[in-house]
């Protein structure tokens, strides 16, 4: 990711600058260390590059940028709580290395930090504006995480809701990072609103893509063993999709397989997605989502030159690994 | 309280207002049960009276006094995880009737919703003024909760330290529930920072009576058996100043009989209470925030009639049970 390493330079060194207090340390020390553990800070990114469609500089926009980062990083903090997950980018949890309270409050006051950057850097129509698509991503990402928690206890979950369901809890958070960005570059509503869908498709495309690969991806590429996500029983949207397509033994068959431990438990799945076509539906939902993130960036009116980083970070998230 | 019957009507209208959605239902229940399980409203009266100082019609200000109190209702379920409490006003706490991971998201969800409340009724400057004291009192609130956290396995809490940690525990989002109400009625600032202070005092004044009346306090008044904080052992300002005075081995006789299972456990600690005059220190320190707290609303410029609202509700909380 050549094309924006300045960029995630510059959110690296602007993260470690956000002003969380030094007291109480057990409050904002696990506020500092889940930002130390890194990740890609695409979401942040996108903000900039959405800002620089109309406005090279992009400094107005970090304040919204580091707002998104640290939205995604209080998510990771209780979501990590509700999955019972000890590790995190390979390094203990929040609340494993401190615990379940800490991990609580100090994702709450994480969330506080969000329109803390927001309150004390925009105001105005412009702070109005942020806060109006932050608000409503934020609730969403609620909704998301409850979507998928309600859903391990339902067998009749259909294609739509999955995709419904990862849209909140992952793909309007790129979205909003993007619109966040055109606000603050006082970028025209329809552009703003054309940037979101462009990343909420993005984001949908991402995760059916991240389960395809999962089972069907080449590890030679991906650096994983194919079906970690069947080894764990995961129900992914090839395992929903099966379900909607399968006769209603095969279901049955299935669900015995998926819960069961048996050595061939990738094999005999594999065999009912090939059954199914589960490779190329999967396939299909992914192009027909990057198609309409692609028609949404065509439609925003700005030189397409300008719009080639954000073209290259798609290009970069969806074929990466094919 | 019958001079506030209308505001707090009023307020019980308008909560079961709050456009939740319905679903994820999971997601959405508790946050309506939390508000169905009652409570004093005192918050956001304060909200009502304090714009009311500046104009009668305080329909300006509902909003603001719902995100106070929305607040409030969001540290409860996250505090009642935190505290292990498996009852809230003689209901099942959220994490209790549900699960700790709904307990944690339907917090989250509230706390995003205190934002929306904000941001889809004010705009402009009056947006920046209330986010910036609802910020600041959001994250004071978060780091007085870690405060008492950490004060758990402390032997050395100063009675400075503790009333530090019960203002921002506690008393801050009484000074920021007026200020808003004031800022909603566009008050002057020096206003909206005496009205802050006034609410922050008497916080802080009730706190501590609080553990003073626990102890000292006349059961047919209070309608509870005195000591109940000392038989759970608890580290109240009463413990807190008793330690600051005693001598070397009373601090330890004190630490001893309060983490026993003495059946005199109350009588014992009584007798180094008032060996230290422990109920003379705190009734003094009561009084002196009660005054602090008077006198910066007598520094309100308004006529003194219209803060009789303010006095007579500073009355209900500092003088009922005495």
């Amino acid at each position: 990711m050549d094309f924006i390493k300045h960029h995630i330079a510059l959110i690296e060194k602007e993260i470690v600058s956000i002003p969380f207090p030094q007291q109480p340390s057990n409050l904002y020390d696990p506020c500092r260390y889940i930002f130390k553990l890194g990740g890609k800070r695409i979401r942040p990114v996108l903000t900039l590059l959405a800002h620089e469609l109309y406005n090279s500089n992009f400094q107005k926009a970090v304040p919204a940028a580091l707002t998104v980062e640290t939205f995604h990083n209080f998510s990771l903090i209780h979501d990590d709580i509700m999955d019972n997950a000890p590790l995190r980018r390979g390094m203990p949890t929040v609340h494993t290395k401190w615990n379940t309270t800490i991990g609580i409050l100090s994702g709450d006051v994480m969330l506080v930090h969000c329109y803390k950057l927001l309150a004390d850097h925009y105001s105005g129509d412009e702070l109005s504006r942020l806060l109006k698509v932050f608000n409503r991503t934020a609730a969403q990402v609620c909704d998301g995480q409850q979507m998928d928690m309600d859903f391990e206890t339902r067998k009749d979950v259909s294609i739509d809701e999955y995709i419904e369901m990862i849209s909140l809890k992952t793909s309007v958070l790129l979205g909003c990072a993007l619109e966040m960005g055109a606000i603050t570059a006082a970028a025209p509503i329809e552009d703003a609103a054309h940037l979101y869908e462009f990343g909420k498709n993005v984001g949908i495309a991402f995760q059916l893509q991240d389960d395809y690969l999962d089972t069907f991806g080449d590890s030679s590429k991906t650096g994983k063993q194919p079906g970690g996500d069947i080894l764990a029983g995961k129900k992914t949207a090839l395992v929903i999709e099966c379900i909607e397509a399968a006769s209603e033994s095969d279901k049955v068959l299935l669900d015995e397989i998926l819960h069961g431990q048996s050595s061939d438990k990738i094999e005999h799945v594999m065999t009912l997605f090939n059954k199914y076509t589960i490779a190329e539906k999967t396939r299909k939902l992914v192009e027909e989502y990057s198609h309409e993130a692609i028609q949404h960036l065509d439609k925003i009116k700005v030189d397409q030159q300008r719009k080639q980083s954000l073209i290259s970070l798609t290009d970069f998230l969806l074929n990466r690994q094919h």
